[in-house]
């Protein structure tokens, strides 16, 4: 009898993806490198359920139905080609393999076209949601093989995540469109997570809101139509949370130097490549750099003193101003993430649907929020869109909002709270509806030095003028 | 009768450097790989000069002293490796290449790796000064085989730019190190242009003012000790050219939407995999990136309307905080790029002398600047500065108008200006004050939902929660 379905690889995520998709119905084999872990595996949590365990990748190839559907879950780069090698003299023609890591969505086009011209198949799927995602329902981005994805999507459908309109999985394009849209996603992650490390730095050293407030503030975002999203969600829990050691809250006693598993990175190099402004994004990848600078900056805090402004406004509308300048902040987010997202499509010919990129972001992944369904009606209405920001069901609300907005940014200034995340966003839909940006002198600039040439705003053509004064 | 020094490659930037060594008393010899721009060139420019014109790789070798010291000064990429091809056979073992044009660092170091093997020498130069500065005394960024600098120290200190202590060149360091520290060079040039042109957008369209006023502040602005420098120059110049066609000032009628050649983005690459923040110079590269949307904005700029508060403030103190704001800015600008330096300089091992890095930048170079001699003194006196803003130079000037500096961040939130490298500076200078920042609660997520773990602030270790809330 012949499982259906493969997984090799059985770190935390793998074990988890393994037991939903044998809880869905279909029946598995695993393997993993060492002996240990999978030994481990079937004694305690595969006990009771539908699993073949493989010793040998041979014996795990010949326990799987054709084609054969396997996915791999091992660390990104060499070890997922290594993987490929061996398993490729074991493999048929039409057999599916599927990297389901966080690979560089480079790596996967190579894949993918390396696999396509043996006549395997191949597809890399971005997977969001952590480990809980994993077992319970992610988020799964699957690009490459597109003949694969039939074989693939009656399991995917049901191992995914599940909302009001399908599961959180479709076929997102070629080569490695499912790890951009992943890395992509990522980098939103980064966003929206600084936008509101910075929402809470101005709510507790401004505002001076202690624990129980931030809870209840956090909360009561948490019941809009806004900002109701797992990541506030997991906010207000946060704040629930007392240290048992120093009677502190717990958050207050962990360490302000925050890690980066660098697809936050990628994206922002990813945007650089191609031309796409991602500010806010890159504000945040930046923001953890600063984090990390921990001693540096304590023995900063000695020399550098800042503003000595007490805050003596009225609390609740500070509050409600934060909230506003989140929600424009993260607006803009969004509308970078997704102007990158169509450019790669464009660039990759990916031909992605940023509908359906949102559509299986409702649930599962990290970034999941309540006002990703309108931004799913946004490009289903108008697929080519140019920006979010200009979407009837967005642009209003950022314009109503863009007040509070800026207060909060000179808010910020005159406190001395670093915002690189909300003025980045500022500044970004500054600059983004202006029709005359100040790069004009930078082109004269440029042409002056270096005769790089310049256009004219009234004319077509080349134009290079030698600007040194005669008399100055 | 051998000559001096060669060089291959007569595009403008060969030409005013091969003009330059010889007019400095070294004969030279050139060869191009079009036969048609060599003639030109001794039928133009190298008339009644001491220059041996090549017409094959062969004779040009055959023409020069030894060790032959050859300047390849061709398209960066690809030309660079084959022009070293196709030298190599006609080589005699410690004979001098140097590459001189903008290569990629990481290029140089493997360039210089190879050819070191193979008993060749190479130097990997970067030249700053434009077309003017080749020609009349560049700045010039030497680095890669320390032995071969012996002999280019006599002719590149002549034809160098000179500043009150010396020529503007130095030995960087090894391998790469003179196209990294010229790559930084650039990304610096990058934040100084787009800080200039945020200055320019408030003096013109907050305060209102006009073509000859803005000649004059920018004139007055370049004899202050702060700011006196080649980018202010120039921007001086440029406001008193009027375009004959139009009447209009000349930069107003040139479009909006600036170029780049690759350096500055190299900067905020490289930086992200060093792992530095340098977020005034990633703005400035965004925002050229954002300016080219030209035809986005103008849809957007129907769309999206901003505030519309009109200026009522006294002119001049606003131009008096505005250049506040321009000199605490570029200072953060110059603390970032210091500090990638020397993050460089222990992550190559290139050994760099930041004093002297930025004394060859006084003369010659783009961002040739009074301040700069300060820069100089402060890592002089301090070597291992861990940042600029923290040197006793500077340190007490950016106290003293951070008040200035806020206020024109707050100005441009409230008129709807997009000021991102001043903004990005004020949460630069912001972040890097304080002692605590909010990545505690970014760790708390990642925890949350990926179980990352944290470390404490209280004690050594590694950390979990499980954060789930009972009942939220």
């Amino acid at each position: 009898m012949a499982q259906s379905f493969g997984v090799i690889g059985l770190a935390v995520m793998g074990e988890n993806l393994a037991l939903n998709v044998e809880r869905n119905g279909f029946p598995i084999s695993v393997y993993n490198r060492s002996r240990e872990k999978t030994d481990r595996f079937m004694a305690e949590r595969a006990v009771g359920k539908n699993v073949v365990a493989a010793y040998s990748l041979e014996e795990f190839v010949a326990s799987l139905e054709r084609p054969r559907k396997i996915l791999i879950m091992v660390k990104a780069g060499g070890p997922v080609d290594a993987v490929i090698d061996q398993l490729k003299p074991l493999l048929d023609e039409g057999d599916i393999l599927i990297d389901g890591g966080n690979s560089l969505y480079s790596d996967t086009q190579r894949r993918a076209a390396a696999l396509e011209a043996e006549k395997f198949t191949f597809i890399g799927m971005g997977v969001s949601g952590g480990e809980e995602g994993a077992l319970n329902g992610p988020s799964l981005m699957p690009g490459g093989t597109q003949s694969a994805y039939q074989y693939l999507e009656p399991i995917l459908t049901k191992i995914a995540a599940q909302v009001d309109d399908g599961a959180c999985v479709t076929y997102i394009g070629k080569g490695g469109a499912g790890h951009y849209v992943k890395m992509v996603h990522n980098g939103i992650e980064y966003g929206d997570m600084q936008l509101i490390a910075e929402a809470y730095d101005l709510l507790k050293n401004v505002a001076g809101l202690n624990q129980q407030q931030l809870h209840d503030v956090f909360a009561s975002w948490n019941k809009t139509e806004e900002l109701d999203s797992y990541l506030i969600e997991i906010t207000t829990d946060i704040f629930t949370k007392t240290d048992p050691d120093t009677g502190l809250p717990l958050v207050e006693v962990i360490l302000d130097a925050a890690g980066q598993k660098g697809t936050g990175r990628w994206t922002v190099l990813e945007a650089l490549e191609a031309g796409v402004a991602i500010p806010t994004i890159g504000a945040a990848v930046n923001a953890r750099i600063m984090s990390s600078y921990k001693s540096e900056r304590m023995d900063a805090a000695q020399q550098l003193t800042g503003p000595s402004k007490q805050f003596d406004g009225d609390v609740q509308q500070f509050i409600d101003k934060v909230r506003d300048a989140l929600y424009c902040s993260k607006m803009c987010s969004y509308a970078q993430g997704m102007a990158l997202l169509k450019a790669a499509s464009e660039k990759y010919d990916y031909d992605l649907n940023l509908g359906e990129c949102a559509r299986i972001w409702k649930g599962g992944c990290i970034i999941r929020a309540r006002f990703l369904d309108k931004i799913k009606k946004a490009f289903d209405e108008q697929p080519d869109l140019a920006n979010l920001l200009l979407a009837p069901e967005f642009k209003q609300s950022v314009l109503d909002r863009q007040t509070a907005w800026r207060e909060i940014i000179v808010a910020a200034a005159e406190y001395g709270i670093a915002v690189p995340a909300f003025s980045a966003s500022l500044d970004y839909f500054d600059s983004y509806r202006r029709s005359t940006l100040p790069q004009n002198l930078t082109q004269a600039q440029r042409d002056y030095f270096g005769a790089h040439t310049y256009k004219r705003i009234d004319k077509e053509g080349v134009f290079h003028t030698e600007w040194m004064a005669e008399s100055v």
